[in-house]
């Protein structure tokens, strides 16, 4: 049961010039599912990802991230090859052979260079790659190959989502208008066992290769991980964004630029909406939760107590039975391991209930306000440490029967 | 649903010269059940404690540090008054008067200061101590003080336990022989709003002050230190160790004695006993797993890597459906937080099965062998880091359905 989620709408997702997609059935885990998509960039286009810090981390991103470093301007990235059912990971130095012989067959019909090419995968870990039937399904990729399949991708890239993520989006910068068009999967910060959360950002904007590294890195912080649905973090993880230039405007180089802080901003909020859609359709979630800190003395404080609560599978349950059971609540925060929180300085709401203040339970807190608001499908958490200026924002979902069940039955 | 859990027999539970233990009903949240333990020491007896690290600690863990804090020769803690049902815990400053007036309320009955009391409370968090009705229950347990009380006291502090925790041994230390029996409770390290684990441990052993101290945090950091439900660490957490000294024995003062030595290793074992009972009692488990990491450069990151596999929700609910999707094991050893680890080197067991090593699965490994252990009961998860010497041991139990029924209906 997805949360306030829906399909997006085909016809509202604007393609982006520089920039085709090709879909194929191929057959890598199961058969008839789209599996397998291909995206063709233009020649010029800049690329950046962020990437997952687990140290088991698959052999796509391995090859993703050498392939990026050896980008220049003479030598863009020219495709991506992004596959579901197997994640190739926890597969070894195999992983990373099959992984270029992937980017090796995409580079042969795309005449292009084997390091042209990013691979990605999703999927279960420690499985093979069965790289011969990605080879044998890529030349339906690209015979597939049009500007307006963003829907039909979003699709592709699926595993136990619920439905599609897409966002498409155009902004003002500077004189011009640039398309932002982005897509994403992931259920769960990891899967069922599935290596998890993928998202593609693409714009037409020009803009120098330093500025969309830095913006994506800017954007990722601000939305991906921002979001937890059960607290692991996959192998898989990746987030690119990718800019065509293809849009009639002067190429953006000054980080301090007003367009360069157009453009930051309006990636980041495609980026969020998809990183919402993750959260929203998180697995078996029936409430989207905003925990918000603030005036704490840092972000990383800030963000250390968003997590413990939106961590804690306690509290998850107690939203999931709408019981304002909010005792919880301190407790998380009092385990997010600040060694000089004082208590007494904290305030609690849940919406716009005062809960907990001083230590203990505001005298005027009623517990018909806390149920009250724990019945409704969208709940903000708003803890201020006063002890600060700084502020962090998480977003999470519920822990339901249903959770248990998706992870439990998964690969049967 | 507990895991090879049995109720103590009351004829094992071997009274500890020196303690008498009195239960009452004081009606403390729900009227009818035993929810109140005082256990009278005799004068002389050392007492040590350790405590949650939660920033929203409970009021009586403040006042029982301080009051231990004040402990010297001449004015030993005489009591424990231990309540059910509220935990005094988000309760400021109230909190601590209450807590307070409950030690001198014992105080008065038993003639000794309030100073000399040690306050114990778990149950919901953020409600009011309804010390009054403590208070007014108090007499019935002084006039049930007996020293055969253990198996009633096991039950009398047990919240949503599904059977009580007890454990009783006698061992040879030096020429004599000492007596340590033990209760706990706890069924999740926090409960579903339940400010959790209690564990207090006797024995009649002769021993300074210090050594107790000592003991009692070597005995915690190697059993209730070691497990874990759901990751929670709660506002009230407490493990106390009482040598009341009257065993025909030479008091044990040196630390690299062999008396201390064989005192400290009974202890511990005690205390194991208690916190794995409290494992297979975990909220819903059906499975009692052993996570043991060997062969790490320092015991900090053995604990990362076993925390890192016993908390993820995603490897306990594949245990909870005997699915040996290993790979998720693989992506938390990743994600433990050790940012030089090279899983190259790994080796991963499932028992005595091997299923990964050199950075994937191991060729020789089928997926019955796998799925042959995880159908079973009581499963050890060995993971080889072959990097050092150092090794930790964690005990947990899966994620099944009925902890999210128990987490989610609770208050009702």
């Amino acid at each position: 049961m997805a949360v306030n989620l829906t399909s997006p709408d085909p016809k509202t997702l604007l393609p982006v010039a520089g920039v085709q997609l090709g879909i194929a059935r191929a057959g890598i885990r199961k058969s008839g599912r789209r599996d397998l998509l291909l995206i063709r960039l233009d020649e010029g286009a800049q690329v950046a990802g962020v990437f997952t810090q687990n140290r088991f981390c698959a052999a796509p991103v391995v090859v993703a991230r050498q392939h990026l470093s050896m980008n220049d301007p003479g030598r863009s990235i020219r495709a991506l090859v992004i596959n579901t059912g197997v994640a190739n990971a926890g597969t070894g130095k195999e992983g990373l052979v099959r992984a270029r012989q992937t980017c090796a067959d995409a580079a042969g019909l795309l005449g292009c260079e084997a390091t042209q090419v990013l691979p990605v995968s999703t999927g279960v870990i420690m499985e093979p790659l069965p790289a011969d039937r990605i080879a044998a399904g890529l030349p339906a990729c690209v015979v597939a190959l049009k500007a307006d399949a963003w829907a039909e991708a979003a699709e592709a890239i699926m595993t136990t989502d619920t439905l599609p993520k897409a966002a498409s989006r155009q902004f003002p910068v500077g004189n011009s208008t640039i398309t932002i068009t982005g897509i994403a999967k992931g259920a769960g910060m990891i899967h069922p066992g599935m290596a998890t959360m993928l998202g593609f950002v693409a714009t037409d904007a020009r803009i120098s290769q330093p500025l969309v590294k830095a913006a994506v890195s800017h954007a990722a912080q601000r939305s991906f991980n921002c979001i937890t649905v059960d607290g692991d973090t996959s192998t898989n993880d990746s987030f690119m964004l990718i800019a065509t230039g293809k849009a009639e405007m002067s190429e953006i180089t000054d980080a301090k630029s007003a367009e360069y802080l157009a453009f930051r901003e309006a990636v980041t909020s495609v980026a969020i909406q998809l990183a919402q859609a993750i959260v929203r359709d998180g697995e078996g979630a029936t409430k989207f939760i905003t925990v918000s800190v603030e005036a704490g003395r840092n972000e990383d404080e800030c963000r250390k107590v968003a997590y413990a609560i939106a961590h804690s599978p306690l509290i998850k349950t107690a939203f999931f039975a709408s019981d304002p059971n909010l005792g919880r609540i301190l407790a998380a925060i009092g385990y997010a391991g600040i060694a000089d929180l004082e208590v007494e300085g904290i305030e609690l709401y849940l919406d716009d209930v005062l809960v907990a203040q001083h230590g203990g339970r505001h005298p005027g807190y009623q517990e018909a306000d806390g149920q009250r608001v724990m019945k409704q499908a969208e709940i903000t958490v708003r803890v201020v440490l006063n002890r600060g200026r700084a502020s962090a924002v998480v977003w999470t979902c519920d822990l339901s029967h249903d959770y248990v069940s998706i992870n439990a039955d998964y690969r049967s």
